[in-house]
């Protein structure tokens, strides 16, 4: 009997619902506003999608497995409580894995988006085969999750994997956690991009500001990279200097866990290897002489897929205890 | 029947050996000069002062489970192969394991002295009844060991721990390992000392200079903890600093693995609060809320002996596959 799999990736802007076979392909999917449908609207939207999904594969609440879902936040995993999300204010404490198995009757699983990504990319994509693997996501904060002797390391209380809030200068930048000189107050998106701005307005030479219309307050990474794609000076420097960043951060990483692999997703590491490259040798040049030459720094491989198809594994690897 | 443990600890000045009970207990232990018995000479005088000790006891070969050794440098732990002594210049690629085995007829089992130790701390020492453990030694380098999910990792190449290399600040002193602005460049003894013997120079003044006799190339850290006890600014304020940078590559760490306890040992450790309040009130104010809130800092508990017992441990865990 054919068994299928419901794949959910709550992101901040849209959630994505998809079904998949056993062997994590997606057969069909599609996606809803997710500033539309907060709170118990969310719980509504996704069982109706799933539902709509079903419908035109023809299949039956029966012929799936479960349902596994990414959120962006805190969470206890085990019990599929959401502490809160990051992107819906004032929805806090909710038990997610039973208003979902409430509403749409399937064995639900639950788990950051981030560390949903990670298992995606380590079981189907760039991270296939190996042990110990660090995942990084760049975008607006900086995710990270740990896989160490093949298994996600939660840490003490759950909240293990926040690579983002490595710090790589004792007097640095403020940090939103509290922290100070974190990598991800460097090359986080809304601090990275308010750097751009500022010495834009200060009057910076640059192709970005023609780029953007000269509406400085649009500017988005990917102008950086349009700009830096074109030879621009500036914005050439800007992604070096992200990578730089990156590369220290991951060289205290590197050193402490000796990773076989790093594996780099998220919207701003669509700069590729204006990032990749700098960053690739700051940690050549800094790790140490073992860690370093192992290390190897790779690019997320499953891009938007990556939230579903780890969601759906997640009810694999709750419901077949084949790898945890 | 009762049976016994050896175990030994391979430092830069003395090698210990001692004779244990499967509990952990220290029955007799005695000691000799590392640097005066270098590679066959070590193997010979561990075998001879084993057999010294056994004597004193009544006990034959046949008393013993087995052997176990910690030492100094970079090794592969599963096959006994010890890649360099960090003290023992010239012996290279060492069949450690073998070489014992051979010389005692006991099953020996060799591994890095750091890991050693923190294991003798978790299994008898600080860290009893902790599954998220990370663990420092403090001395010429700055040692590491990391414990999750109660096994101790050891990274692709087996030479994970290296929380000596993790970067403080990006723009900082190079290190002998060859990175840039690692935590032991500002902590590790010759590094820290260095400093003070420059400032004493300049002609900081502080009680330091009359504790050392005048003679500032004889200058120990011990000297420092007498002028900071006595209220040295200056001293006072240098263990604060080592403090400060120890919480913030410990901040960076904790955000990452969110261990539940952080064991410091090793020489430096000796100044106590000096350093151990600074650094638990930068831990406090820089990491993350929850890690930083779990992480407790504690000092090692069994000293000097945390070496042959931890090393002794190395028997059990491979002999009787208790733990691992």
């Amino acid at each position: 009997m054919n068994k299928f799999l419901a794949g959910v990736d709550v992101g901040a802007t849209q959630t994505k619902v998809a079904i998949l076979d056993l062997k994590g392909h997606i057969l069909l999917k599609d996606n809803f506003s997710t500033q539309m449908h907060r709170k118990n609207a969310l719980i509504d939207a996704v069982s109706d999608l799933l539902d709509s999904l079903s419908r035109r594969l023809r299949l039956k609440k029966r012929d799936f497995l479960g349902l596994g879902i990414g959120v962006p936040g805190l969470l206890d995993f085990k019990r599929g409580l959401v502490f809160y999300f990051i992107n819906i204010p004032a929805w806090k404490n909710v038990p997610l894995k039973k208003l979902l198995e409430k509403k749409t009757g399937l064995p639900t699983f639950v788990d950051n988006d981030v560390k949903v990504m990670a298992r995606g990319e380590v079981t189907y994509g760039a991270g296939r085969g190996y042990d110990n693997v660090i995942c990084l996501t760049l975008g607006t904060g900086v995710g990270g999750a740990v896989i160490i002797d093949g298994k996600m390391r939660r840490g003490q209380d759950l909240v293990a994997g926040e690579i983002g809030h490595v710090p790589i200068n004792e007097k640095g930048p403020r940090c939103n956690c509290g922290g100070i000189g974190c990598i991800e107050a460097y090359v986080g998106r809304e601090y990275f991009l308010k750097e751009v701005k500022k010495d834009i307005r200060r009057g910076v030479r640059t192709s970005v500001l023609a780029i953007s219309n000269n509406r400085i307050a649009d500017i988005t990474p990917e102008m950086l990279t349009k700009a830096a794609l074109g030879g621009d000076r500036y914005a050439l420097n800007k992604w070096r200097e992200m990578g730089e960043h990156l590369g220290v951060a991951l060289t205290g990483v590197v050193n402490l866990l000796n990773p076989e692999l790093i594996i780099i997703g998220g919207g701003i590491a669509g700069a590729g290897d204006l990032v990749f490259r700098p960053l690739r040798e700051t940690l050549k040049k800094r790790a140490m002489a073992i860690q370093g030459r192992t290390a190897k720094v790779v690019r997320a491989k499953l891009g938007n897929d990556a939230g579903v198809i780890g969601a759906a594994e997640l009810v694999k690897i709750n419901l077949l205890k084949k790898i945890s």
